[in-house]
């Protein structure tokens, strides 16, 4: 009977941590709410095997918009920050820019005129700023950007400016053999230079809009240039067409926050069997932002409508969220 | 001392594993050879965290080719018979296919005609047979005939016509922490109603040529429609392009057959660090097929050149594969 007694002295250690588990728990940074509710049901019926809307793990593909669902995009899109910010450094070597638009309107920061540039002046930007290098030059310039650059309200590198709440929501679809994907308007090669480290999801699980690149032979070896020339916007339509390309099956999942994501919401939820849709609203302008039907950036209309009608869940981000960015590095 | 007899009882047991290593060692359809060999150095060197060429798994990309790589490509590109079959099914009502070309070559199986037509030929073949319907009623015809057709030499399906040695070399790659991807001329929603099956290689890392597609709403819901027109050809110098775009990592080894594939083997070969490239040498008339430098498909010139140059593996296919094929299903 005495071998029985150094089981009993651990018993202390056990008992320790049972009174731990509230920290083991997913989610910690969602308050008790319908959303938090929503997500571990979901998860629940999808990997029981003796549940009807068991999917087994090949197929549980879970997709995520990144500007406004993984990290914020206000006062402006954080890329277009990166690429206001290249504009300015580059100048010098441009000299036309001063009386040409949109750049003008950039280096004067004249907001009203660069917003009345609209979609093809943010393009214009865009290819000035991103092209005309190679994929690891470009890298770097963008990796560097990231680690100097500082939000103008938080006075934090952008890519500090994640959401806990839909980090632990990464981390719970995969603990629960869920394969996570970005699917962003954004630029692919732009994203990928940080979705690993801040979303721990691998640049060949990151989506996102595209210029056009070509393979070049040089004394050095082979590279691949950019081109100053779009490729593929990833944005509305856009997104299930690139689900359909790069994963080649339909999302069970899907997490969005505006008009940009009803798409692929919509082809998520089309699917056969279970389907899970969120909405991130941004309802937290204390804390973060609040914005929906009017905003300029990631404006949430026709979506919102939808949610309300097919039952998709929607964050009320001030309400259900506990905590809005992780505590700095 | 009695508690011990029943591990005695069972040591016969394992002695009888022991006889049966052999069948559990890698690359069993692997003649020994210079082949077998440096495959299983190169894995041991990257895998291995005490080595200086050792690779994290993340990093651990590997990518194939698929016709003539990991199955066959002749008498003629098994996707280049299912759009001839299509042609044919799809005749009655193209009645202008009669005399018009390629089709009308196709219908009179005048090969002559055929090849003269050449690159654009064969891409009006593909875009009058592949396009015009959802993704999913694509998947449904190529998977039928998949099914019921025959090849006919083997007579037997194609998707069976795989390489039971680069099976091998797929398993203990990924036995080894690898990731592995097909990166083919082929068609990618063509290569993806079959790559997991016979390759356990999922859609997601399945890369190939493709067509253009948009997002359709229907009154039965959003389905994504193929469209005549080619969006990217996944050969030669777009197989780099493609990898950077699917992947955004530079593979650690790559596996071809043909000057298609020169770039892709260029491309890994230079990246830092150790790095595997390897093509199969179609040396076999008796089994599979011999041909290289002057073959109208799978042409083997510049790149068999260039491995010689940079001690790239080469496979010689009649020396070193034991086997071809897996046995029939």
């Amino acid at each position: 009977m005495n071998s029985r007694l150094p089981l009993l002295a651990l018993l202390p250690l056990f008992l320790g941590c049972a009174s731990l588990k509230p920290a083991t728990e997913p989610l910690p940074s969602w308050n008790d709410g319908p959303s938090k509710t929503a997500i571990m049901e979901f998860v629940a019926r999808v990997t029981d095997e003796s549940h009807a809307d068991y999917v087994p793990p090949a197929e549980r593909i879970a997709t995520f918009d990144n500007d406004g669902t993984l990290w914020s995009e206000q006062p402006l899109y954080f890329q277009l920050a990166f690429a206001i910010d290249r504009v300015k450094a580059m100048a010098p070597e441009h000299p036309e820019w001063k009386t040409t638009q949109p750049f003008q309107a950039v280096l004067e920061d004249d907001h009203e005129a660069l917003a009345k540039s609209g979609t093809e002046g943010l393009l214009k930007l865009v290819l000035a700023t991103h092209a005309g290098m190679t994929t690891e030059e470009f890298a770097k310039v963008a990796r560097d950007w990231l680690a100097e650059a500082r939000h103008p309200r938080f006075k934090r590198p952008y890519n500090e400016l994640i959401y806990q709440p839909m980090l632990e929501v990464l981390d719970y679809l995969r603990a629960n053999g869920f394969k996570t994907y970005i699917v962003s308007g954004g630029g692919i090669d732009f994203l990928r230079t940080f979705s690993e480290d801040a979303y721990a999801i691998p640049p060949e699980q990151t989506i996102g809009s595209s210029i056009a690149t070509k393979l070049e032979m040089r004394a050095s070896g082979p590279v691949i240039v950019r081109l100053p020339k779009m490729d593929f916007i990833d944005d509305k339509e856009g997104k299930p067409v690139a689900i359909h390309k790069f994963i080649g099956r339909r999302p069970i999942a899907a997490f969005g926050n505006s008009d940009g994501d009803l798409q692929m919401l919509q082809w998520t939820a089309a699917g056969d069997g279970a389907r899970f849709c969120l909405i991130v609203h941004h309802t937290d302008a204390k804390r973060e932002w609040a914005y929906d039907r009017e905003s300029h950036i990631g404006r949430l209309d026709k979506a919102l409508g939808e949610a309300a009608e097919r039952k998709w869940t929607v964050v009320d981000m001030a309400k259900e969220w506990a905590t809005i960015y992780p505590p700095s590095k």
